[in-house]
This record gives structure tokens, sequence and C-alpha cells, in this order.
């Protein structure tokens, strides 16, 4: 297969690629480095990828930015960062994508533990996290051609705990190279609308 | 208590003002009637409601707006159209109420079973829907002063149901006078970060 990964320089990203590599042709997109360079916050960087790459069967997104705030300071501008990136980034990619993707190919979002286990200053990742699960369950019914959508759910990575030792008590860090067996899944399996946590 | 019912003069609204006012001063917000006008995609709106309100002891919203469009043709600006109003709206109601909202008083908002139980060209509902859970699990946990924050999951209504007979089969709709209990459990009982699903 030729599987897009957006993100593919991140950690999670890199963890996808390496899982990945060995047996499908990988393009690896990053927001600054990487095959080919996207900002996913802009509908027209989004457009300029896809006119480079051609047709596909596997996008895999690992990317989006959102803002962090005690509740108390956050304000719409904050809110519309995870919205604009996060959000309609995702979005954007799968509205888009569409008319390239290969019949029977696939869409794999990222979305995250916080929509359901929530934590001090993440309200935006709460909400952001639970409006990409909203919209690959209602996508799911309508892609055409046998084209699926899922999304991936981590929780905090080994690799990110030591940066918030306090906000994420008591959460079971997962390796990245584990969250990456769910991409896997995802893009290797048959099913579609799914979230698969990768977190108990 | 106090309660102010934003999209009271709905068919939500105008069965919950029914459901609540025998035992509580009710204050009936609509886009074009009611006892104060309000466009909850407006910052500036809601500020200015906020002004007339004064103090107040709970706040219930059944208001927001959504497009509705196969997954084929929706674009940026009709996902735009459900993240200002009925996601971003709903988050402003409440980011600028807390300054108003009397101790242990409480938000409650609503998605709808679009969330979890997709229909064709309802995907910006399935999205907006999980976003405002989401929302409302994240505040849940930052809210002071014993502050609550609840949503309600209705089903299609028995009186919007024949509007739209092919995009519900199989659906069994409630009542807006059942759906009116769901807000009074949230406002008169005690929980926060829940979601009251009105269906099954």
């Amino acid at each position: 297969m030729k599987i897009i990964v957006i993100g593919g320089t991140g950690t999670i990203g890199t963890a996808v690629v390496k899982e990945l590599s060995p047996r499908h042709e990988v393009v690896v997109i990053g927001h600054s480095k990487g095959d080919i360079k996207c900002d996913i916050s802009s509908e027209e960087s989004i457009k300029a990828m896809y006119d480079q790459l051609g047709s596909f069967d596997a996008l895999i997104s690992t990317a989006g930015s959102l803002a962090f705030a005690d509740f108390a300071s956050f304000t719409y501008d904050k809110f519309m960062v995870g919205i604009k990136s996060k959000l309609m980034g995702q979005v954007n990619l799968v509205t888009h994508g569409l008319k390239r993707i290969n019949d029977n190919g696939s869409f794999t979002l990222t979305s995250g533990i916080l929509s359901h286990e929530p934590v001090v200053t993440c309200v935006s990742a709460s909400m952001v996290n639970s409006a990409v699960e909203g919209f690959v369950r209602g996508a799911a019914i309508e892609l055409p051609r046998g084209v699926r959508i899922n999304c991936v759910s981590p929780t905090i990575l080994e690799e990110t705990q030591p940066k918030f030792p306090d906000l994420f008590r008591g959460f079971k860090p997962v390796s990245s190279s584990d969250v990456a067996l769910a991409y896997s899944r995802s893009v290797e399996g048959r099913q579609t609308g799914r979230v698969y946590p990768v977190w108990y």
C-alpha cells in the first residue's frame, strides 16, 4: 500500500513510519520536515500537499495542535486553536483526500484519552478529541467506494510523560511503538467507524 | 432557583420551561422571542444577555444551529455553522456565565443521539454533539464554587420525526416532555460531568 503519514516526523508519527515502512510505501509529511511539508491548519496547504501526492491507499494523521490553560482563563481564541488544527485540520484531510484515495482505502485520525479521562488545563483536548471521534462515527457511514475511517486514541506516551510529571498522575504511559500498532490495525484491518483506544 | 432557559421558545425549551416553571423562577431566552433575546453564535450577544440577567442558579441551553448535507458536499464553511453555534455558542454560554452563576449552580447543555448513532447527512451533528459531551467532561473537573455542568442527549422528538420520515427509521421518538425530565434531573440533582441520554 501507499500510505501517507501526516505528522510523520513527530513522536507517534516516527513510530508509525517505523512499524509500516518495512511492508508498505510510506510517504512522510511534516510541518517543517518530511518528504512533503504541510500545515494541516491551512486548507490551502492541504490542497497543495494532495496535488503533489497523487493517489494513495491510506492516510494516517498524527498531527494537530491544541491550546492548554486553566478553564477560568480559556478564551474563544484558545478553543479555536484546537478547532482549526487538530479538529478541522484532520477533517479537511479527509474531505479533500476523498477525491484522491483509492477504492477500499482508509483514513486513520488521532484523538486521545482526554476525550473520556479529563485532566486540568486540558478542556480543549477533551472537546476536540471527542469531536474527532464523533466525526469518525458520522463520516464512516457515508464514505463511498469501500473507503474506511477510524481513529486512534492514545494515552500519554512514555516519551512525553516526563515533561508533565504532575498532570498525568495515575495514567499508565504507553510506548509510541505500542501506539503504532493501533494505526496498523486500523490500516491493515477492515473495520470502519472505530475508535481504537490505547489505554485502560 | 432562578433558571435561565436558552432556546426556551423552541420545542424542547418550551417543554423544559413547562416542567420547571411551577417550582422555579424561569427566564426564557430566545433568538427572536422570549424575555430576553440572544444569538448564541455571537459572543457579544451572550455578554449583553448576561449583563441584563444578573446572577442566577442554573442555565439550560437547548439552542444551537447545525448544517446538514451529504458527506461528499460537506465544506469547511458548513462544518463551521455548527462549530460557531451549537458548539462554541454553548461553550461561550459557560465561559461567560461562570462570572455570574451562584455557588453550587449548574449549566446543562444539549448534545444529541447523533454523537453515537450517526445517520446520513448529519456528520456535523455527530462531530458537534460529541464535542459538546467532551467539553462537559473536561469542564466539570475544573469548575469552581461547587458549580456543576452536564448535558442532555435527546433522540429524535415525536414532534420533529414527521418532518424527517426517512432519516430516522428505526429510531424510537420521545416526547419533548420526557426530554424535559432529563434537564430537571441535571438541574435538580447533584451530578456533574454527566451526559444524560434520552434514548435506548
